[in-house]
């Protein structure tokens, strides 16, 4: 059993969509990535602050997936960070109403002592400079770095972003990220460049239109499952990367077809995800529907012919 | 050898992208779809019509790809139906600055008559009247009638393109168009429904993002090959629809999985024709370039999970 080391927003979210709205539930990027991650046959810690308003209801919850929540910060007296927004009728865009950083604004990530050897860390979407301290805490250098990130810090800390993509071997960024981060529209182009950067690998995320993986020259592509009803998106992109990294933690195994199979994987638990408001339906997830799906995106993308 | 009847567009198209521009080049649907078609082992026949400003040149070209050109009716005095477009930067979406319907305004089209019994109809965007009568003119019962069309005919002659999608097997459409054609945003959702309307199979094109195949409770994904550069997408979707088409006739297998394959080989062409303007690059294509690319595909897209 291998050990993934994950940081990333533990957070409460209220989020409306055409179909519905919440008040605050349980969000985070660290969140979506352990309870992804909790699928698989890992040992997994959450590197992570919120408040004293943090019910133990969701302590309990993590807990239960068996997540080390050791090192989640509980502020006296703080609030936790709090995201509201509202996605448009399409779903593929949403506008940010209310970024309520409160304690993270001042979070010095600890990695406990027992995960500064993790085999994989997750760097999950947060300020570079923190997900550095992280990286910084580690006794040896892990066999995987994963990175998670978005425009938001291109914008605001591109230097201290650019190092972090140095320590990195696989960048998880969406399609417009990528752009943004290379001046190349063409995604393949894209992905070159970043690979001069640092990572080895990039996996490029087009919500429902699947995910690219990038090495050298080899390309491969999973397709999100065409679902008949997508009914909130919050939490996918971290699905996908906590499926991601906990498969290869798990298996233990980093070669390329290796990293196809954790794509595939990462795919089919953010298609769940996006089934219910938050974290609703991964709660829930057992692995009897999780190997059902598995059977649907084989269905999906695998076809005989022969080639000459 | 199976027989494969086109009816569609022989046009001239002019077209400016951000890559550069052409003057009047041979277009139109049929064109695409014949060359692409033109790579499998099938007897095919175009009907469609041009004016006499035509050139022999591209007549011989079509002639050369062993197309049949008997019923390519040439107007003395008429000019050749003309498009004249301008992508935006992200060759996503065009501008249409010129339509010159010129000689299609009064195509009355003939069937030839040793194609009045074609396994393989093949009805290219253009009036659903158009469509019909081709259909009318059939022996017998084609084996496979494919419908492409587009929102144009949605929103100007509605009533006739639901007569002409009740009586076809395939339709290939793109996503905006399915969803106006079902008012279901979702693609799943939208693909049942038009199964109701008449085709047993829906193949939605997704530009850039590949394309889907539904039939039932099977669906089937093939990926656009990502490419470093798109030069220019004029033709991609007819040369899809023309692959497809092409291999079907050649195989005469309709089954899913058929199909399947023929999804893949419509997305391998489609590959090459937007590498570079119109036709340019599918009438220098050979089999061993295909047959390369064939590979990518696969790599691209197949993975070994073994399933529980």
């Amino acid at each position: 059993m291998g050990k993934l080391l994950i940081v990333g927003t533990v957070a409460f979210d209220a989020i409306e969509t055409p179909f519905g709205k919440t008040d605050k539930i349980l969000g985070g990027a660290a969140t979506f990535i352990g309870l992804a991650a909790s699928q698989f046959d890992v040992q997994s810690a959450i590197v992570s602050i919120v408040g004293d308003d943090f019910p133990q209801e969701y302590i309990d919850l993590l807990k239960n997936k068996n997540i080390d929540i050791s090192s989640l910060e509980v502020v006296k007296g703080g609030k936790t960070f709090f995201w509201k927004g509202k996605y448009h009728n399409d779903l593929n865009s949403r506008d940010t109403l209310v970024t309520e950083l409160n304690t993270l604004a001042d979070f010095k990530p600890v990695v406990p002592e027992n995960f500064k050897n993790a085999e994989v860390v997750m760097l999950g979407n947060l300020h570079p400079n923190i997900q550095m301290s992280v990286l910084d805490q580690m006794t040896k250098r892990p066999k995987l770095v994963i990175l998670d990130t978005m425009n938001f810090w291109m914008d605001n800390a591109l230097e201290e972003l650019m190092q972090v993509i140095k320590r990195t071997d696989v960048i998880t960024i969406n399609d417009e990220e990528a752009r943004q981060l290379t001046h190349e529209y063409s995604l393949v182009k894209a992905a070159e460049e970043i690979q001069k950067m640092g990572p080895k690998y990039v996996v490029i995320k087009k919500g429902e239109h699947g995910a690219l993986l990038f090495h050298k020259e080899d390309v491969f592509f999973a397709p999100a499952l065409p679902l008949e009803e997508v009914f909130d998106p919050t939490g996918a992109g971290d699905t996908f990367a906590g499926g991601f990294a906990g498969y290869l933690a798990a298996t233990g195994n980093t070669s390329f077809n290796n990293l196809k199979n954790a794509v595939i994987h990462g795919s089919n638990l953010a298609s769940f995800c996006v089934e219910r408001f938050g974290t609703e339906r991964m709660v829930a997830l057992d692995r009897k529907q999780i190997n059902k799906r598995m059977h649907q995106f084989k269905a999906l993308t695998q076809f005989d012919i022969e080639l000459q």
